[in-house]
This record gives structure tokens, C-alpha cells and sequence, in this order.
């Protein structure tokens, strides 16, 4: 039975602060470490082994995988990073925290972009510091000025379908390391959960969503360890 | 021009002990992490970037590659991780310490087998704690049961043509985070060391080794950072 396992990277810098990330690549807190840690003993615990894993081109995420392979003694597994998997970009919210985007913006207008499934935040400003596209690891790939969760599903979903499903065909027990709203996307396509509920799925840091899934990948348990 | 960073992991704890590890998976002491993260910091500090990285099937290279990246700020750069790049296998000597070793096998014959080019240790004894056959990692992999420098050469050089020259030649810089005799089996190959001499090269953990290459990859200049 193909198993696939989805987390959401610790606690971030930026997550502690309550300000919008999105693209910009922000490291774990200690706390953040130390979730990494706790969802590898979990998993060592459960007796969960991997074969491949996946994650973005974050180092949250990133970090966050190395960190539970290797409290579960699986640094060797295969890692494939790709922007695909990147958190949803958050545009002109990137780095505002939430009093200063309701002082900017005005409370409705933020709650719309944070509750919608498809109005996407304003772009990022022409020399916003957090301007990427001098980032050389995006060097080639048309970085998104701002997206809705449904923008970042239309990126998540075709590369799982094209590089990740086909290892679980093939019997491959996966882990995908990534992003509250990418991870979103995949819990929207696994578990067919609607537009309107998917924005109001809450994926906690640190915490091991296990899939048992069909040969054809339907889903057919979920549950966190 | 292609640049090449040769990189020891940094102290593990049988390097404390002083103890032959070979294949065998032990973790970096807190001593090998300070100094794996020294060596992202002195990389970053001399203005190195990265576009891929190799390294090993074991835990204290692979672990030091992450750190390393990590004080970079470079964890996106993608890590391919090989067991040709291992360390050299010690076969029957594996686990044992140097008092062990020549209370068991004699001076006489320790010192021939640390230093000789081509006479590989005994084998691994059946029934060892330190039998790999049934570690997943190397499923499908003929696991060597001793090695000498010359066998360890055998594998890590038709693997760094096979693998790594090409992109070196397509202009990518490349880390490679590794053992004291898979690097050695490089050292010899680009620097053009002798079979007697190439024993006696040390090569320290955690100091990158900086190669400037050609572009048919022979070795401009080399020093450490």
C-alpha cells in the first residue's frame, strides 16, 4: 500500500512574528528545530521507513526534513527539492505582520485575501527588498508576483501528479516536507475536500500527516502521529 | 572556470574514539558539527556559491554537507547522495580501535594495512554487528566485505567521470562532502599523486579544499579555505 507522509515545516522566524512569508525564505526557531526533531521521533516511533522524500526551495522546509530523517536515521533517503512545492507567494503582504496589513489594507480586505480561495493578495511592489527575482536558485522559473490558494494549487498539483504520484505507483513510501498552503493543496486533492473548505484547513507545524492510499492514490486513511 | 570544494565531514564520535568506521554510520560529535558549520562560514566568507553537491550514503558526510549549506545560506542547492562516495571499507577492522586492532592483529601487520596502497584488511567476519546486508540503504549494491585505497579508487572514480566531470564541464560549482579515503581517490586523480605518496596525504575534517580546474578538469591551483 503506498504510504505518503505530508509536514509542514516548525515554526519559522516569521511565523513567530506573525508577518506573511510566502516565498521569502525564512529559518526555524529553536522551536521550530526542535518540532523537526519531535515529528522525526514520531515517525522512527510509528515505524514509518521512506524511500524518497520531496520539499521546496525553502530552508524551513527544507531543514525541516534533513532534521526528522535524521532523528528517524534516515539521512540517506533521496531528496528532490523543487519551487513547485513552495509556499503559496504572498505578493505585497510579504513581511508585513498582521497589524500592519490591517492598518494598510483595512481588516475586511485582509480577512478576503487570507479566507478567499481565489483572490490572490496584491503584487509585490516594483523594489520591494523582497523582490526575488535576483535569487539565482529561481534563476529561469517566472516568479509569481502574488498568488491565491488556487494559483498555488495549479502549480502544486500538476508536479505531484507528474514526479511524486508515480513514485507511490510504484510502491514508494514518500515524505513531502513542505508549506501550509501547498501541503493544502495536496489535502484538497487527496482527501476531495471543496474550495470553500480547503482555506479553512489548518495544518499544524511539526505534526506527520500520514496517507495510506489505494493503488490508483485515492485516499483511504488520514491521520497525524 | 570549474570550481570543485572537496569537504571531509567533520570529527564523528568514532573519530574520537579512534576507532576504523568504514561503512559503518556514525554521527558527527558536537566538535564535527562546529566544525562543519566553520566550514559553511569560511565558504561564505570567501564568496563561494554552489550549484550542486554529492555526497555520501552516511550520515556524518551527509549531515556535514547540510550544515555547511545551512551557514551558506545555500540548503536549495540540490544533493545527490551515493555510495560510491562512502568511506573506504574496513572490512574485519571495523568497530575496533587501534589497541584493539594490535593486540589482535599485531603493529606490524596494522601498519601495513593503514599504509599500504593495495592490501586490503580482513574481511568482515560472518555474523559481525557491523553486517550491512540487511541495511536498506545499500539494497541491490554488492557490499564490499574489505577495501583497500586502491579498491576504494576503483569506485569513486569511475563514479565522479561518470557523475560529477560532466558537471564540472558544463561550468557547475560543485561541493563534494565525503570520507578521508574516497576523497583521497580524487586528490590522486586531479592532483596527480603517486600510489606511495597518496597514503600519506592527510586530509583534515571540516577544512574545504578548494580546486580551480581547467576546462578539461586538470587542477590550476588548490589550496584550503
Amino acid at each position: 500500500m503506498p504510504t505518503l507522509v505530508l509536514l509542514r515545516h516548525g515554526q519559522s522566524q516569521w511565523n513567530l512574528e506573525n508577518r506573511f512569508t510566502g516565498w521569502w525564505d525564512v529559518d526555524l526557531t529553536d522551536k521550530g528545530v526542535a518540532e523537526a526533531r519531535a515529528a522525526g521521533v514520531a515517525m522512527a516511533a510509528a515505524g514509518i521507513d521512506f524511500d524518497m522524500s520531496f520539499t521546496s526551495l525553502q530552508t524551513r522546509a527544507i531543514r525541516t526534513l534533513g532534521i526528522a530523517l535524521h532523528a528517524m536515521g534516515q539521512m540517506w533517503v533521496p531528496v528532490i527539492k523543487d519551487w513547485h512545492l513552495n509556499e503559496r507567494h504572498y505578493g505585497g503582504l510579504t513581511g508585513l505582520d498582521k497589524a500592519e496589513t490591517a492598518a494598510k489594507h483595512g481588516e475586511a480586505q485582509v480577512l478576503e485575501w487570507r479566507r478567499s480561495f481565489d483572490v490572490p493578495p496584491p503584487p509585490l511592489e516594483t523594489g520591494s527588498p523582497f523582490d526575488l527575482s535576483t535569487d539565482r536558485r529561481y534563476a529561469g522559473i517566472a516568479i509569481p508576483v502574488a498568488e491565491s490558494l488556487k494559483d498555488t494549487i495549479a502549480r502544486v498539483l500538476p508536479y505531484f501528479k507528474a514526479e511524486i504520484a508515480p513514485q507511490l505507483k510504484a510502491g514508494k513510501r514518500v515524505i513531502i516536507a513542505a508549506h501550509g498552503n501547498s501541503l493544502r493543496a495536496l489535502v484538497k486533492h487527496l482527501s476531495g475536500v471543496s474550495d470553500d473548505d480547503i482555506v479553512h484547513e489548518e495544518i499544524p507545524t511539526g505534526q506527520p500527516m500520514v496517507y495510506d492510499l489505494a493503488d490508483d492514490l485515492t485516499a483511504i486513511s488520514r491521520r497525524y502521529i
